[in-house]
This record gives C-alpha cells, structure tokens and sequence, in this order.
C-alpha cells in the first residue's frame, strides 16, 4: 500500500533547508530507497516516493514557511540535475500505475505554480547538472530556469526519441503554452535525444540564461536574492506546522477525524463521508494560528486529499464512491464566513487555496462520483462543492425530514476548477445568470428549491429513495471503467481550457493512449526495450 | 483503397432534394451497400462510404445550391432516423481504421457547422424515429433538433452503457459546450442505453422540441420555412458545378493537375508537392465563376484535401510528407489579392473557407509534415500556409539562386486553424507583435530574411542541405509513429482551444485510448461482444 503522507525529517532523497526568505530543496536521490522493487533511482532518476516528498515540501513551504519568497530548485550530484521519471519502474509498471503516477506528478507541478501564483513563493530551478525528461519538466514547472555552461550539461525530453512515449508531465503543453516556444522548435526540441546546451535552449526561450560552472552559484545566488528583493507579499509572522493525520486504516477502510471511507469491495464503491466540525470553530485569526492544523477547514480537507490519493491508487478496483456529508451545517457556513472575512490573511489564504487544490484533485479523480443528500447532512458552502463535483447529485425529497442544502460566499470564486470557473458556473453553461442568481435566495434551499434551482440531479422520495440509490450504484459500477474515465473526463470540463486543462485533458489522454500501444509497451517497445541490448521495433503503421 | 470522391448521382445512402432555398438531405442506408465485407448496415447505421457521401453533399450544397438557407437532415427509413456508426463495423476494423473513420467524421459534423455559421446553411435535424449513438451526434452538429413523438422513438447516446467507448463523433464535447447540457443530466444521458423521449429530452434541452407523428411534418416544414425567410443571406444568383478531380494513381502515388504525391514506401515518407497556376489567373468574378471549379484556389485545393485523405487512409504506414511548392510566387500572390477584393462573394468566400478546411485537416493529420523550400518554390501567401502548418521548415540559403517566401493578406486572418488563430499567431505566442510586424515587410523574404522573422526552422546552405534533410527525414521516419502522433496533437494547438480542438485533441485521444483497451476490444470486451449472447467481462481497475 502506499503512502502519501510524509514530513522532512523523514525525507530520503530531498533537503529542505530554509535560510530567511529563501528556501532550498536539493535533489538526492538514494538509489536503493524505491516504492517497488526491480528497479534503481540512478541519476536522480524519479518514482512515485520522490514525488510524495517532493509535493509534501511544496505544501510545507506554503504552510509551515510563508516568510519564503523564492524556493529554489537544485540537485546535490555532481554534473545530473535530474534524469526525470525512472524508465525501469516505467517498464515494470502497470498500465494503472503508470497512468497514476502520471498524473500525481502532473498535480505536484501544477501546485508549485499555484504557490508562484497565489502565495508569493517563486520558483527558481538552477540546473546545475542535465536535466532530461522529467528533469526538465520539473523545472519548466518553476519561474525561471537556469542551466549550467560546463560543456556538458544539458535540458532534453527525450521520451518520444528514446522511450516511444510523451513526456507525461506536462512537459510538451509547458513548452508551448506555457513557455511559448515556437512551435517547430519545440517539434525539434522534443525529438532531440541528447537535447540543447546552454545557448541554444535560451535562444530557444528554453532557459532562462546559462552560466559557466565558476559562476553559477554566485549568478544563482544574485538571482534569487533580487527576487526575494522585489517580492512585495507582506513577510508573515510564522508559519503553522503539518502535523502528521491520524488515520485507522482498516481492512473495509479509512477512518480519519471527519473522513470517513468505508470500501464496499464486492460492490465496487467507497462509502466517503465527511463530516462538519463537532463544535464552533473560532472566528478570530488568533485563535486559528493558535489551533493551527486542526483547524476544521484545514484538516478535514488534508483528510480528503489523502482519503482520494488513497482510492486512487490503492484501490483500483473501487469505480465509484458515494459521498455524504454530516453534521451541522451552520457550523459549515460559519467558518466559509470566517476564511471569506479573513481571506488576505496569509494562513486563511493557504487554506482556502489548500481546500481548492483538494477540489480539483477530486475533478481529476478517475472514478465516478455520486453525491448523496440525506437528513442529517450538511452540504453547504465549501462542502456542497463536493455536490458540484459530484457526476451526479441524488437529494432525498422526504414528507417528514429535514432535507436541505446552502450556498455561501465560498462558492462564488474562492475554489475554481482546473478550468478557470466555479462550480456553479461550469454547471450553468447555458444560463449563466443562475449561477450568480443562486446568492439572492436567503437561507437553506430544501429540495424542491434545490431541484428547481438546478443543484441536484434527481430527487426520489422516501418511498423510492433507497432503491434508486441502489440501482444508480449497481447500474454504475458494471460499466466499462474505461468509457466512464474518458466520458468523466470530457463531461466534467465543460467551457474555457487552461494549461492544467490542457496537461489532465488532453496531454495525459495522449499519454495514457501512447503507454498502451505496442510501439512502447510491447514485447519490442521502445519502453520495454530501454536499457536492453535488444533495439526497438515498430509498427510504422501511423494512426 | 478507399476513394474519397463522389458525386449525388453515385450517392447509394443518401438523397439529395432541393426545393429553392430549402435542401433535403435523407438518409436511406442500403444495407448490403457496405465499404468493407462481415457487417449489413441494418437501421440505418453507417460507415465510411456513407459518411464520405455525407461530406460529399455538405461540401456540394456550398458550392453548387448557393441559394440553399436550410438544409433538413432527416431519413427514409420507417421509425428510425439513425443507428449510429455500425457496431460490426467498428468491431471488425482495425484500431487504426477506427481511429481515421472517427477523424473523418469528425471533420465532416465540423463541416456542417462551418456551413451553418459561415455560408449561412442552416441544419435542421428532423428526427422521424430513433436517433442513437452516431445518429444523435449527427443530429447535435445541426443547429436545431426535433423528435417525433411517437411513444417510442428516442435519443441515445448508448457507446458508454452498451459498447464499453465513448461517442467518437463529438458528442460528449457538443453535449455540454455546444448545447450546454447541465454536466450531471449529460452524464445520466450518455448512460442510458434507452436514451430519452421527447418531453425530458426537451426539458434538458437536447432537442429544441417534439411533436406527435401527425403534426410531424408539418412542423418541420413550418419550421423550415421560418429559417429560410428570415435568412438574411443575399441569394447567390447560381452555384458552380464541382466535377471530378482528375488523378493518375500509380503504384508509386497519385498525380492531379496541380498535386503531386510520390511515396518512397521504403523509407516511409511522401514527397507532396503543389503547383501555382500555368498563367495569371483571372480577376473578375464572372471570369471566376466561367472558370468554375478549375479556377486554381479551388482546384488545387480540393486535390490536396484529396491526396490527405489517401495519405491518411490508404498509406498508413507513410509517417511523414515533405511538402514542396514550384511556380510562380507572383500568380499565387496575385490570385490572393483577387481572393482578398472578393471576398464578400458568395462563390469567393465559399473558395476561402474551402482553404481553411483542407488546411485545417492538415493540421488534424496524423503524419509529420517537412516543407523544403528550394529555388523555383511558390510558398506565398495561401501557399505559404502550407509551411507554416508543417511540424519543420527546411529553407535553402543559397549564394547562387534565389529561394523565398511571401506573405499576403491571406495570412492575416482568413485561414484560421481549428482553434481559431491564425497559423503565424499560433507561431508567435511568446511575441504576438510579430505576426502582425511581418506584414510590414515589403516583397519576399530570402532566406535571410525569414529565419530572421522566424519563419523557418533550419536554413542550411547548398553543401548541407542535401545531407541535412536526408538525415531529417531518415530520423523523423525511424521514431515512435505512436509518439509522434501524440507529440504533434499536443505542439501544433498552443494557445486557445475550440470545440473543435477540444473534440480532435481531447475526446478523440480518450476515445483512441480506449478503443485499445482490452475492456473494448479485447476478446471479452464490450465491443467484441456486441450482439453476441456471450456478455462483456471487465477488469474494473479504474485508470
């Protein structure tokens, strides 16, 4: 089973060091320290574990260090930056696992330029050695790059030439969207085995500059200073620290403090629930600061996340999760009102973003969501997002029983998806006025407004209520798994594409098509054949 | 070899009626008519050869019935309007094959909306029965859709639900961003085997209305007959007949009057060469129109969209074409001008969006293009398109003989690619004053000149050049066929996206994955079991 939750001091193969309003975080690999056996991280080469650290430091930073302005991104080897993913675990992966991996690691870059967004933390890759492949697009990831002159260094995405694959990590979609190279010599770029040096990868707007090994980390040092210099985020106070969750995990599931997950292994679908703070929350930053990471919107949220990471990876087979929400929720809305009224706050910022970021992970979740409101439920401002998110919305239209959700201001901008919108606004495509018409209606809406309104799916009454429930799973999880991913995947974004868009849309779809074909993966694919005395053979039949 | 020219007298599938400003285009599928053998295209379902007439009428109705304003799409058969592609089909095609139909068919639902929104042919679907799968995604790339209501006849989309892929002709993509369909109600669409009748078909606006069989056709004409009378298109005076493209198919490639393509089997390449007129073309419009479909921009175009569409499918395993011009520069740039001067003309405008299409279905084509220019080139002006749409552009430096290239307004607006930029737009994202600052250059660029403005990738010189593009070629043909596809879909589409980029470059990639997909295709996949009475076994592991 892996793991998702880590911490500093129990890193293997990074170094956070932090030195005022800049940080550091070197690359070291260990070699033998893999997630599977079969393979070894030569070359600062990446697998799933480097990257679990890697996206926990990227977290840290934000929450346990907000007076950093400029992370900078270095290798502790001589002469290798890094040699991006390991093409050996690569080849003895699973179809899954490889489509998986890619994709966290895809969301680990994504979140370093959502810190250089919206938290003031610029990154800054100084390629002291080569950096191929993922190499490479871990640093076109950050603000600037930076390679070193030493005659031999260089930046390369070799997939397509050596490995019959795409660099899966963003790394073509970066390069012209992101990076604006010219689209031909982006073409040249990427099919350029031993890749560019220092002068044509900056006339090629692949690099920031290029330095001579005697002056790379004076240049580098300026550099970062000047950044630090100009940065006009307000240096905050002290940063809150990540206390490690404290889950149970059990054979049937994972019981954190307000996730549940309970596994219906025979059914194929994860009960989720998630649960409102058991008492007030404090409305004062003070007291926040004080609770640190258990404050409610803060921890409930780091649960989700890795209550997600969890089901992704660990339990493929689960195709469906039905998610609930309990308890009160006036407590909900009470604390959407405190981080709305006190959102320029450096660590009511972080948690909001924090919230969001676990939002858009669960829209790019390969499984089926259905949202399921009951009595007792509280989907309201950030948690009726989980019913936005939902592929559909089942809400219990009962004679008896209070039944009723709510809008707060939270769900007017704070949490936009990977494509730029709310969820309202992805929902109401066609009529765009709903969206902001929703905030005029005061209180709760009960289901009938709810329904009228355009917020749930279907609504069955308590007669039908459970046998729906249970048609609409079993119904679910005996489809195709795979046309339900790429159906999810096109029906959840509808409306303006961004770069992340583009990089979980069509990159990976891309991607996960290239990773399945006989050209890489075969016998005699190229992926397959890495490394091997053997050479690849093709199938030149182009499709 | 499939041969992708036809005419209306030859159509088996469908007829073609036209009553002043209204057209009638009726599907009646004859079932034994099949492109390949081990399918019957039972309910009017279809294939290629069906589509290939499809495209047929909606490129003829533009240029040969200008004075059309509706075009009613409808079918012959009783209680059905259409199946969709034919499942047997599908199951016995090759992955490559299918890949191509869905391309082609793609491009053809695209083509009517470029009709409706640009030649002002408005598509009305008139749904006399049943409309699933295909059926109902040819009916959502008109612009309205009505339903018999008969107690019977539905829409579907069953792909997910029945067949284990998704709908491959864009509807997914057409569902929530063209008619905006709130995204929970599209999911429980597309997994409804049985689809939905009129009255919640309605309700979810997936038909703009329904009436019961005995007010059917009534309706329908009425309905009709509004659109025409409140087009406020001028009506064109008389359409231009479009004859048969002449060509020569040889075992080594194909010859037409202005196109030629010569394959070099063993190395896995196309030389594809365009020609500029033999003299100065004409530049009145009623010389233009005596001259018809062999005026240049028309003919030489429509030959080029044709070898494409033989490279594609016919020579799969062609990875690469080297795209070369010979004539003279000043008759291209000069027939751009007339272009240009006559653009508000009915038959000038539909000659110009002629244009864009084919070169837009360059863009779409999975093969990597080289253009070469030499001495004797043309690559002016709409020509010069052609180097612009290439993955790499090779441009001779030579002392002794002149090579250049030209702009013209062409360039400038009226060819747009699939995601709405010009081609010298989507080349110059990092500085957009580049692409206009070009149309300050007074006559030709050498070649000098025009790696100087960026718009050639390598410029080597006589003694390199020979050796240069040898090498080129031999390296881009001896990569992943696979890779490239996947590489070029993501680097030739920066910037914005469409719905049509979103329908070539997302959905399609997610279908192409899972039309690989053992769940789809393999021995107890959906799309193999199909009809059969053995039932589809998934691996459920989500991915």
């Amino acid at each position: 089973m892996i793991n998702f939750e880590t911490s500093p001091e129990k890193y293997k193969h990074w170094k956070l060091k932090i030195d005022g309003a800049v940080a550091t975080l070197s690359m070291d690999v260990q070699e033998d320290e893999t997630l599977a056996d079969g393979y070894k991280l030569k070359l600062n080469s990446y697998d799933l574990g480097v990257d679990i650290e890697l996206a926990d430091a990227v977290q840290r930073l934000r929450f346990e260090h907000p007076e950093v302005k400029v992370v900078l991104v270095t290798s502790l080897k001589p002469r290798i930056f890094c040699a991006g993913a390991n093409i050996y675990m690569l080849g003895t992966s699973t179809h899954a696992f490889k489509v998986n991996f890619c994709k966290f690691t895809n969301e680990t870059r994504c979140a370093i330029e959502d810190a250089s967004r919206h938290s003031g933390q610029r990154y800054v890759a100084a390629l002291n050695g080569t950096a191929s492949g993922g190499g490479y697009e871990l640093a076109i990831a950050c603000d600037e790059i930076y390679l070193v002159d030493d005659g031999n260094s260089a930046i390369s995405l070799p997939e397509v030439p050596l490995l019959g694959v795409l660099p899966g990590t963003g790394g073509l979609t970066r390069l012209v969207d992101k990076r604006k190279v010219r689209r031909d010599r982006a073409d040249v770029f990427s099919t350029l085995a031993e890749g560019l040096k220092g002068k044509r990868a900056k006339d090629w707007g692949l690099i920031e500059d290029y330095f001579p090994t005697s002056k790379f980390d004076v240049e580098i040092a300026t550099r970062v200073r000047s950044i630090a210099e100009a940065s006009d985020t307000t240096v905050a106070a002290r940063g809150i620290t990540l206390g490690p969750l404290q889950v149970e995990a059990t054979a049937d599931g994972r019981e954190y403090k307000y996730v549940s997950v309970k596994l219906n292994r025979e059914g194929r679908y994860a009960d989720l629930t998630m649960r409102a703070p058991e008492a007030d929350a404090p409305r004062t930053i003070e007291e926040i600061e004080k609770l640190g990471d258990s404050y409610w919107p803060l921890r409930a949220f780091r649960e989700l996340d890795d209550a997600l990471l969890h089901l992704r990876v660990n339990e493929l087979e689960t195709g469906l999760v039905c998610v609930r929400t309990t308890g009160e929720a006036g407590r909900v809305l009470a604390i959407d009102k405190t981080l709305i009224s006190l959102k320029d706050h450096w660590l009511i910022r972080e948690i909001i973003l924090n919230i969001a970021r676990v939002l858009r992970r669960l829209d790019l979740t390969a499984k089926s969501f259905f949202a399921l409101i009951e009595p007792g439920s509280c989907f309201a401002g950030s948690l009726l997002e989980l019913a936005l998110s939902a592929d559909r919305t089942y809400m219990l239209n009962s004679a008896d029983e209070d039944v009723s959700i709510a809008t707060s201001e939270m769900n007017r901008g704070a949490l936009p998806m990977s494509n730029g919108l709310t969820r309202l606004q992805s929902r109401f495509q066609a009529e765009p006025e709903k969206a902001e018409k929703l905030f005029e209606h005061t209180g709760a809406f009960d289901t009938d407004q709810a329904e009228e309104a355009g917020l749930v799916t279907f609504a069955p009454d308590d007669l039908d209520w459970d046998d729906e429930i249970r048609l609409a799973i079993e119904e679910r999880t005996s489809l195709s798994p795979d046309a339900l991913t790429g159906m999810e995947a096109s029906l959840r974004f509808a409306g303006p594409e961004t770069m992340d868009t583009k990089i979980f849309g069509r990159l990976t779809a891309w991607q996960n098509w290239i990773f399945q074909r006989p050209n890489a993966v075969g016998e005699h694919g190229a992926l397959t054949n890495y490394g091997k005395p053997t050479q690849a053979q093709f199938d030149y039949k182009r499709t």
